[in-house]
């Protein structure tokens, strides 16, 4: 029998909760495909800070390097909201994502027919949306140097960041959305600031110059400002995006929104070789934590993210997936996605309910 | 009698005509409030590189510089859109943006509840909504050095800007900030990243800073990526929003898009001293250009926001807007808000139902 590790991050809040609802139905879907999974709990976020002083500690990068693939729950709360910047729980979440060297963040915002009244779009223009978007995930603003504090030559204090992207980071992430687009429906569109940005004028020549490797995608370019419009006037255009890290931080949250179920919304990120991360794009949300209120569904489909892009078990993937819709067809609702006439449940009971369709 | 002296940049596309009817209102609101207003009409954006070969011609800045305030109508098209950057109509607006000095930009997004259904969001989402972003214009990655293409120490070409912010450039346009939103709700939000960028972490600070002279403003701070999740989830939590240069063009356009209505969307540009820049946020709309279907109203209302902001005569401000009121009112519609039951009308007489109206 197959047989991977999976390193877990329970991390902050209602992290804990809902990665341990996932990691059964992980457990599960790989044992009825003849996959065996080991697990590994590890420290992240606040919940290193507060046990070993920094938010990602040196034992659990290299426990997360040593496995095959990386649950993580959500990091971050108020606690740690005033910590100086090397000792904040984002700060752990930045450093595993360079130390994995997982460029490449795979952020899907799909309108389930279930749940298109969560939305706040109308039916019309909220039914049937399926966006990918592929952000860039270990470069450009987020990494970029010289960055820091200074003094300008009028003798002010300033802040600075530098945005910077080379001709390979862009082509590999480039090569990852049209593969991408290629298996979903053939579109890629390309979102970037050229018309301002040099950083960005250098994306849009390597973008264009990797699409002629695929030739059977469709690639278009369009202004961040234009897209983030388009976005809520007409989020059915939208088919694969790809993007620089910030553009993708600020779009994958907007594309997510307009599901109107982030309780829903999984992420995969991975690079070239080596283990991915997988989490859910929702917080840590500190206010409901250890209340068994939180939605697991979107750790669970992270999970079966998991499957299919860091194991290459799809099968296994399929059957979460499909346990999921079953389980909103039989009409569980955990609170952030609750509307009357649905059954309300908590957090274990809905990972229960699962296991069951599994 | 008062007497100003106004610069029209009609511009490319639409922007001509748009421009012309928004003259002819502009000038009928001051006279009716005994305000003479004189019109030079200059060169900019595609227009000028096509007759001067620059798209900010020396005259046209001049000119502006020595005026009481500038209305603009939009720049751009295919035409030049492979254009070198210095030879872009974009270039000119950057430029004329810089050379005026025009750092705080205001772009309101209301959604006029004539109007509410031609938003995609839900009804209950959608009315009511009525938000200022005041974007910072004149800094930033728009115009930080350096910026430019280099090679790595992989030996790889790059691209890359540099998102810089001084202590001065923050505080002033904090204050800006502060000053719209104790006119107007009396609630300030600032959308930065300071979980990941220094320069983000500066601007909140200074804001934070400024704030203690504005006890009467209720101040919070927004990551940019809630923002945008939070302008699609419930836009009415906002009242004025201040952010950067970036971060503002997204996040405007994203605001603007919620109204449904970008064809009724002014904008005002404005500095410390000297004349302010006012112009509708849409784009020069080459596709229907020259056909007497572009929506005026935008640039009636920048007209509008060119009378209070530009030169202090809000009574004939009021006065535009009330008329535009009327004119919705009486069921006239352009093509890009019509819907059944209104009285489809070009763009002319579109202008001479306001002046009527006034
Ligand atoms: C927590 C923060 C540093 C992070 C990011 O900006 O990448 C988050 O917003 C995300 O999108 O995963
Ligand atoms: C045309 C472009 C340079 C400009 C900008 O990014 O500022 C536009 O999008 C705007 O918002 O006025």
């Amino acid at each position: 029998a197959r047989s991977y590790s999976i390193t877990l991050l329970p991390g902050d809040g209602i992290g804990p909760e809902v990665v341990a609802v996932a990691k059964d139905v992980l457990s599960a879907a790989g044992s009825k495909e003849g996959v065996e999974l080991r697990f590994k709990e590890m420290l992240m976020g606040g919940a290193a800070l507060d046990a070993a002083g920094v938010p990602l500690p040196d034992e659990t990068l290299a426990a997360a390097r040593a496995s095959d693939a990386i649950l993580l729950g959500a990091i971050g709360g108020y606690k740690w909201d005033n910590n100086e910047k090397h000792l904040k729980p984002e700060t752990g979440l930045l450093n595993i994502r360079a130390g994995l060297g997982v460029f490449a963040n795979l952020r899907p915002a799909t309108v389930l027919p279930q749940l298109v009244d969560a939305s706040t779009l109308k039916k019309e223009v909220a039914e049937g949306v399926d966006i990918m978007v592929v952000r860039e995930l270990t470069g450009g603003i987020y990494f970029g140097k010289p960055r820091g504090f200074g003094t300008n030559d009028k003798g002010e204090e300033t802040g600075f960041n530098t945005e910077i992207y080379s001709v390979a980071e862009i082509d590999r992430i480039a090569r990852v959305a049209f593969e991408v687009a290629r298996k979903r429906g053939g579109k890629l569109c390309s979102v970037d600031k050229a018309n301002v940005l040099e950083a960005s004028m250098l994306w849009r020549k390597r973008v264009t110059a990797i699409a002629s490797e695929f030739p059977d995608v469709e690639l278009s370019h369009m202004y961040v400002d234009n897209a983030a419009m388009q976005l809520v006037r007409n989020p059915k255009q939208f088919d694969t995006i790809v993007t620089n890290n910030i553009f993708g931080d600020i779009l994958s949250d907007e594309a997510s929104m307009i599901t109107g179920s982030i309780g829903m919304l999984p992420s995969a990120s991975v690079g070239e070789s080596g283990p991915g991360l997988f989490e859910p794009i929702h917080g840590s949300a500190p206010d409901i934590a250890g209340q068994d209120k939180a939605n697991p569904l979107a750790t669970i489909l992270s999970a079966a993210m998991l499957l299919k892009y860091g194991l290459g078990v799809e099968s296994a993937a399929k059957r979460i997936e499909a346990a999921v819709t079953e389980t909103l067809d039989n009409g569980f609702r955990t609170g952030d996605i609750y509307s009357p006439g649905t059954t309300l449940v908590g957090c274990k009971r809905m990972g229960e309910e699962v296991l069951k369709a599994l």
